[in-house]
């Protein structure tokens, strides 16, 4: 099967670099990078097997990318708005398009810009990042769970999920709206509060204050899940996600190493969207509210 | 009338100055700066007239102030595990005890430490800091409201309000419930947000989003004060607040101040006490709890 990946960082080079190096005709968009990978290759440094791709189907040009059954969109949320143009070739009303991005509504809005294209969410849990130039390192983690969203073709969406299996990323295909609201009960509270407070996810689980605030937090999204009829989101999981995050070493979300290296954060998905659904469902979340207050008032600083 | 003034900071400083200086007899208790205004006198900078006092009546141990008919007690309220000590021998059973703090909940607990005791509560509309050992610099206002928490002579507190009044400070005997809780409306908004988010009062009202917190916050003590039969405390006081600060230069509020220079925040006062009898009478404050959080976090690394 034919896939191109859309932004070639630590997600789009991790899970590109694998698909291609299990045999799939695999076609990397590159932006500052091209030059540099074109030249040297890809490297990845990863805990489950470090590889290297020689010579990687690299193009600069959204254009230039082949019509492909299946595209990875690995861009920030902040950058959405380009998907139109980025998917201009690589895509048409055949193609699976997986939008491997935080938050809720993400789907919503790419439909509404991209009607005719088959969507699904995808929902990494992986620590993996850029290190430099053609050089991705996987720290740990690495399974993919794919929501379906809009894809007609179940087929190919479970040919989709053996791929990356049989390259090394465990996935499984989940239900939608669950799968988001379920990630989300992990995001929303510790992407925004290592942010407004300038710490890590440890000290937030120490001090017994706001270890009890992620919890409150945690539990507004079971709230809200509730009164939109989502599944799986409950104190249970509340409580298992608390224990992972003791368990974990002290981790910085995206979006506080967005706000560390001032870039765009990404608001509007991980808080704006689903905050404003619970509101209209009649579920508001109040404490994840203010911390959206909060994250919009730092983010006026970023040059 | 005797006075005395247990903290001879920027509000003892000039309300006890102001009382000197229209010829009460007042006694101050000072700490660190006792050999300086010993040997210097007092300085007041003043928006409404400066004056200097050449010799003071100044004392360096609690336990040598007179029986006072006052006394003014403008310590923070991170210290008032001491005010036994402090009041020992100038508070008998006649004496006025006037708390010039601020928050929720400090006269019940003194109250439960001095059962004997006659407290009131005074509210203070003043910028004023000291400048320097023996010199107070008072930028702004200066109104003072006093709440009669379990005072029994009347006519003694008229007389204060009286003094107050002649000495060139406006004083109103007010409602006591009604005025802490009319004082929370603004020191539990500005007071903490201005630390979680590192800035003053004008900035936090001109990002819309953090204006609209901010009016949030003020709101659910409306719905605190509605729960517990307070009056006063409605939507045109909210407004009359925000336009009143947008009026105001920037500002930091004490809290603020207290945590730029490594000091303890007054968080048990101004948000604990008040939060726990709102979430008690079933009108929990939700943002305001999350801000209490953030400041016991952020507070937990104040050397």
């Amino acid at each position: 099967m034919r896939y191109s990946i859309i932004g070639t960082g630590g997600i789009g080079g991790y899970y590109g670099g694998r698909l291609a190096q299990a045999g799939n005709d695999v076609h990397f968009l590159l932006h500052s990078d091209y030059e540099y990978v074109k030249e040297h290759g890809l490297t990845v440094d990863s805990v489950n097997g470090d590889f290297y791709l020689p010579a990687p189907q690299v193009y600069r040009e959204a254009d230039e990318l082949p019509l492909s059954d299946v595209v990875l969109v690995c861009l920030k949320t902040t950058n959405n708005h380009l998907i139109p143009e980025l998917l201009k070739t690589a895509a048409d009303a055949h193609t699976v398009v997986i939008l491997i991005q935080n938050g809720i509504g993400v789907e919503e809005d790419v439909q509404g810009m991209l009607p005719g294209i088959q969507l699904v969410a995808g929902l990494a849990f992986i620590c993996t990042a850029k290190a430099g130039p053609g050089h991705i390192n996987h720290q740990c983690y690495g399974q993919i769970n794919l929501g379906n969203y809009s894809c007609k073709d179940g087929a190919l969406l479970s040919r989709i999920a053996d791929d990356f299996t049989n390259a090394g990323i465990p996935a499984h295909i989940v239900e939608y709206k669950e799968a988001r609201w379920k990630k989300a009960v992990w995001n929303m509270p510790f992407n925004g509060m290592t942010v407004a407070l300038n710490t890590q996810t440890d000290l937030l689980l120490k001090n017994p204050a706001t270890r009890q605030l992620i919890r409150e937090q945690m539990m507004e999204i079971v709230g809200a899940a509730r009164a939109l009829g989502v599944n799986g989101v409950d104190e249970d999981f509340v409580e298992k996600m608390i224990a992972m995050t003791d368990k974990m070493t002290p981790y910085s979300p995206s979006m506080k190493l967005d706000y560390d290296f001032q870039r765009p954060m990404e608001i509007r998905y991980i808080y704006s969207r689903p905050l404003a659904i619970a509101r209209a469902a009649g579920a508001p979340m109040h404490k994840l509210e203010m911390l959206e207050a909060e994250l919009k008032f730092l983010g006026e600083y970023i040059k």
